[in-house]
């Protein structure tokens, strides 16, 4: 797989051979519960302080503010759910927005269904942005939850969430962030932000996939998600995944460490294939905000041409990328972020998702543009749709 | 590491060498998302598909009825949160049994507490065996879920399941069983027991941690725990943990296939050890079935003895062993196991669990009587109470 090109660091990315190396003692010879006594589960439980130490450093929090769960899908499910639960008796409303991840999007769905929730998804701009004042204007007295993503999977946008964390603040309100995205592509500075909760997933950063955590301010009073054993201080019952906690540690130091150098590439790297796409293929758009953006994501819709084919043929081409977020692929329903920013379902049809990684280089964004160029053209040329588009430009 | 003599493996296991060999290509080569649909990913999906069937082969069942979760506990809650929102039109009352793991307990406490539902917590008898009459006279016209483990994770009392199956069936009453520390040690089929859903982890079975399944027999329509993306056919949402699954079926593979002559070996081990403690140590019990039990369990109470004091002391003679399930080590509560089955507070203390495993040897075990024997006579020459009873038997 070296000669492929892997544009879907969004969707996943590979695990590091330092993070692979730092898990393999424990699974094989360092393989104790950490909830036993003796010496060899006394060495799993180091390892899993240590893996908390290094997260929580990263996010500049407590190490006791860090709770680990199987992924980001957990943590969001725990925020919104066990928040909901925690606290019912001020109140059943929950804001959060049209463009979050299926993850938060489907467990207020089951809050409203199930559990007599009421949640407003608020409207986008253009650009994917929540407008924090209409934030503000959503808010009632029964407001107990407001869940921003900090970044967009699908388009990239960064979120104005010192805004809204400050809003959440004076209204007493809990704030969560889905972080997935943005955790060690961005600074986030959880303080600043008036943060509550935020969820990150390891295998977005170069770490194991089934890890992530959910950061729970200290003092925030939240029900379990998963019930019993004493594990994560209570919190989340199940055996520790030692190996997978020590590789999210180690990704999460090895991102950190480079993040300054690794973005600033990224975004060099981005804003070339956005500049070269828009400049050189016609009747194409740039999904989400050109500055206020992930520094690896670029979302580019084409006239005329199907996503799911554009997809095909690169893959055939030996690269790699999504058409959408990778949890909805397989589906024939539009993004519902590409549709929350205005798109029609058809523009939507024809977009992709390219998402840099560590190993990105522009030998790569170069191959890429040439066969977008070649394949964009060969797929209008088989569009009867742009046929009479350029009859009528004529 | 190696000198060590592990008698722990209820709590968890070592990873198979051939296990770990067979989940790294996933990590660092072919990491893809299953979810997406280039080359890559698509040997993603295969290799969960693999996982998938091979689980499903050993419980003789359909892979489409196998859903990968994060563990046993995650498994235990969907099925019984899962089953009390979907059936609660017809019902709120939830039977299980006093000595389930705490990922039952707790789950139904939780819905006790939070959600309305009413449980009932069958009593045992003094070797641990729920009792099916006592189980059927409890059934209500409310009653949605019965959920009794397939055997018990600290004294390895097998229960009863084909008679419950019965009852169950007979009363359309959805039945869930925690086999987590059954599955590959017995066997068990769950068309003959009539077993609605079946929870089991992969690290307790030489497998890798943070993995698990629910088994969730066709038909058997339940919500979903973790909501989000359309993974494992949109029941379980988050990125499916490619390496852990890949693991995870290797390992289900492995301990099948051994199991005829690796229980049949732990079996004779298992029974050596209880006789020459029970022969050799005076003042001591067996807790649990002397027969319908696990073959690797052994569980012992040793009057006028800390059980904590006895495990620190082994732990010094690089022997690991547990004085009731992990999950609770650390606690000085007695376990609720052996609580269940009439023991008092002092002698649950006094109680130690070894579990075998598949490397443990004749040689460990006598190497281990000689240890205990040593130290529960040194551990009583410092206790009073053997003192003042002793005096009494004089």
């Amino acid at each position: 797989m070296d000669s492929m090109i892997y544009l879907d660091n969004a969707a996943t990315t590979k695990t590091a051979p330092e993070v692979v190396d730092a898990m393999i003692p424990y699974f094989g010879e360092l393989y104790g519960n950490p909830s036993s006594i003796y010496e060899i589960a006394g060495k799993s439980k180091e390892a899993v302080d240590k893996g908390r130490s290094q997260i929580a450093d990263v996010l500049g929090v407590s190490p006791e503010e860090i709770y680990f769960t199987a992924g980001g899908s957990e943590s969001d499910n725990w925020a919104i759910i066990a928040a909901f639960e925690s606290c019912k008796s001020r109140g059943n409303h929950i804001i959060t927005t049209k463009i979050e991840h299926h993850a938060v999007l489907h467990t207020c769905e089951y809050l409203e269904r199930e559990r007599g929730a009421k949640v407003t998804y608020l409207d986008v701009d253009e650009k994917g942005m929540v407008d924090p004042k209409e934030l503000e204007r959503a808010i009632t007295p029964e407001t107990i939850l407001i869940s921003v993503m900090y970044a967009n999977n699908e388009i990239g946008t960064i979120e104005p969430i010192q805004d809204i964390g400050k809003i959440a603040k004076e209204h007493e309100i809990l704030f969560h962030t889905d972080a997935v995205q943005a955790f060690c592509q961005v600074s986030i500075d959880v303080a600043a932000c008036n943060i509550d909760m935020l969820s990150s997933s390891g295998h977005k950063i170069n770490g194991p996939k089934g890890i992530g955590f959910l950061y729970i301010r200290r003092g925030v009073k939240i029900h379990s998600l998963i019930h019993g054993g004493a594990q994560e201080r209570k919190r989340r019952a199940g055996t520790e995944n030692v190996p997978a906690i020590v590789g999210y540690g180690v990704a999460a130091s090895r991102a950190w460490n480079s993040m300054e150098s690794r973005t600033k590439k990224e975004v060099q790297l981005r804003d070339y294939m956005i500049d070269r796409i828009l400049r050189e293929i016609p009747y194409c758009r740039l999904n989400g905000d050109r500055v206020r953006r992930l520094p690896n994501n670029v979302n580019i819709s084409f006239q005329f041409v199907e996503g799911e084919s554009l997809l095909i043929m690169l893959d055939m081409e030996g690269i790699a990328a999504s058409s959408g977020s990778a949890c909805t692929s397989g589906s024939l329903d539009p993004s519902h972020v590409l549709l929350a920013i205005g798109l029609t379902h058809e523009t939507a049809h024809g977009s992709l998702r390219m998402t840099l990684g560590e190993d990105t280089t522009k030998e790569d964004i170069d191959i890429t543009v040439e066969k977008i160029k070649a394949i964009v053209k060969r797929l209008r040329s088989m569009s009867p749709l742009y046929e009479d588009f350029m009859k009528k430009q004529h």
